[in-house]
């Protein structure tokens, strides 16, 4: 089960809004179809938004097949600023676009060719993501103790990812290293990406899965069932600070208040080296209705305000330590990021 | 609209698995049918559980209005046992059980009019539980500054309790002090009594009140944007330590690493004296179907596997006061409330 493929001039994304009851591909022929499958959330993960950015970049160009250089160009232009523009805190989304800016602009062939090199470069970028997940898990997993009980929040795998999975990605490095691990996933109001997707993921990979609430975390570390947290990343500033899905910073303060190591876990295109911390992060907020229905069905009353932040921000002092692609980066994370950058 | 009412010989429970979106009573002519709604939190909220509770008990006594003595204290015995069983961790049951078997015992009536008397017990439960909130709220609002933000968990409410409410009774008596407040709820996972049930309770009394995911309780805290926290509490140990819903631990180690006043406004009929800390608090687990699934629709994958503790425990330290209905306890909590023991 792929998260997303390119076949015939579309790209295909696998529909998360449907999983796990679900497997049905949206079919994406231009690149405001991948915009749209953005901004719903059909394909969400930092990692993955940014792969099918790419291909929304490729399928611009290929709509502007015969078009000359410039016109081209302009195309790519208004595709990135509207891809862009779908979700404001994952940083690959922006990585990917400028990736593939980058390309067009020292491609050198003839312009009826372009569609084709635009479309190697998102294939590239998928590719490398999955090995890049590879290299995270290969680093990650020699943190993960036998017998770990791991708690992670929202879905940092396979499904976030073009594959393997970062958060996910060590815990089923560790398990291929022959360790026992038990993995608690907070269910992640109010999109349930984890009670949706990481459970979903484990359960077919074999791995022991229990979901709880985000409510639980506090009381399933209280209680020492919990030997480490690790998630994923939508962006992290030069000084380590992590913006990830809402709720994080929650269980980052607890991990700390309990003494249990926190782990992140991102390919360093998730490092905005351009922002000195995280105060700088914009932070999404979505509409009301995630939080008023479920499925179609309104829970709450009518006319009830909401806040709907997507995201939150990590201070770099509550982080043990961050996975990547590269190695394990521990504190001070200005420094170790900056190797890199 | 009431939480209960009893009428032509039978007790109407408000239905809270309805809200907000249907306002129906469900009719207990039995105390099975008592402990039914409470098993199902058809009827929930300590102080609720436990008026409901005492009807129930005179209801087992109604049923055997022409028996002889022993058989109504064999009777009333049955019930008591069986309305304990329905939920182990709120001490108000056991308490409103106890004192309608002690009302039971020193009875010199008539058997034929026992039933009149233990119902008329049940009705001074029920009274006598608005007038204690209505001490908590003027005790508890004395620590409310003017344009306090205030977070909340799950309902202390007037649909918690007899009327009026608990720690929304603080809310309501700050309000009517003249205080401007706003309120964040949450929407407290799995059954939503934030979401559903102190949202409903507080746009009808026209308090500004705001909806996030319990997920985002940490970082609305991080922006500064909460002055206390109050919860409600379901059985308190004799040194402070307080079982809530679950959830409520998370909240106070959050409240503590931000600086933020944490309160537990509750009766002293919450108290549990025989249990010397919160270790000794039984804590119930629920079914698996409440976490996976949402009105009846599935969203977790099909067996997997669920942790579903229905409550946490506070430990004392992390309380800055236990407001009661005999006024506002400070730590050292074993000392304070052993002056009402």
């Amino acid at each position: 089960m792929e998260t997303m493929y390119f076949k015939d001039g579309k790209l295909f994304l696998l529909d998360q809004t449907r999983l796990p009851e679900e497997v049905t591909y949206e079919t994406c022929a231009t690149y405001q179809d991948v915009a749209g499958c953005i901004r719903d959330m059909k394909v969400r993960g930092a990692p993955a938004i940014g792969a099918a950015a790419a291909y929304g970049m490729a399928l611009a160009v290929l709509a502007n097949e015969s078009a000359d250089r410039d016109e081209q160009t302009a195309a790519l232009k208004r595709a990135g600023e509207e891809l862009l523009a779908t979700r404001p805190t994952a940083v690959n989304l922006r990585w990917a676009v400028e990736r593939m800016l980058e390309k067009a602009r020292a491609y050198t062939g003839s312009p009826h060719e372009m569609a084709g090199a635009l479309l190697a470069e998102a294939e590239a970028i998928f590719r490398e993501d999955v090995t890049c997940n590879e290299r995270i898990g290969m680093y990650g997993q020699e943190l993960v103790p036998d017998e770990a009980r791991i708690l992670t929040h929202c879905n940092a795998g396979a499904l976030a990812t073009a594959g393997y999975g970062t958060a996910l990605g060590v815990i089923r490095a560790a398990r291929q290293a022959g360790k026992k691990i038990t993995v608690f996933a907070d269910e992640t109001r109010p999109f349930l990406q984890g009670a949706r997707l990481t459970t979903f993921e484990l359960m077919k990979d074999g791995i022991d899965v229990v979901l709880i609430t985000d409510s639980m975390a506090g009381y399933l570390m209280s209680r020492e069932g919990v030997d480490l947290v690790i998630v994923g990343a939508d962006r992290i500033a030069a000084n380590g600070d992590t913006a990830n899905k809402i709720g994080t910073y929650g269980l980052a303060v607890l991990a700390h208040a309990h003494g249990i190591p926190f782990y992140v876990a991102a390919p360093l295109s998730t490092v905005d080296f351009r922002l000195e911390s995280g105060d700088a992060i914009p932070i999404e907020e979505r509409a009301e209705e995630e939080v008023t229905h479920f499925k179609g069905r309104r829970v709450a009353p009518e006319g009830v305000r909401v806040w709907n932040p997507a995201f939150d921000v990590t201070p770099r002092r509550l982080i043990t330590a961050i996975i990547t692609d590269a190695g394990v980066i521990h504190p001070p994370f200005k420094e170790g990021l900056a190797r890199f950058g």
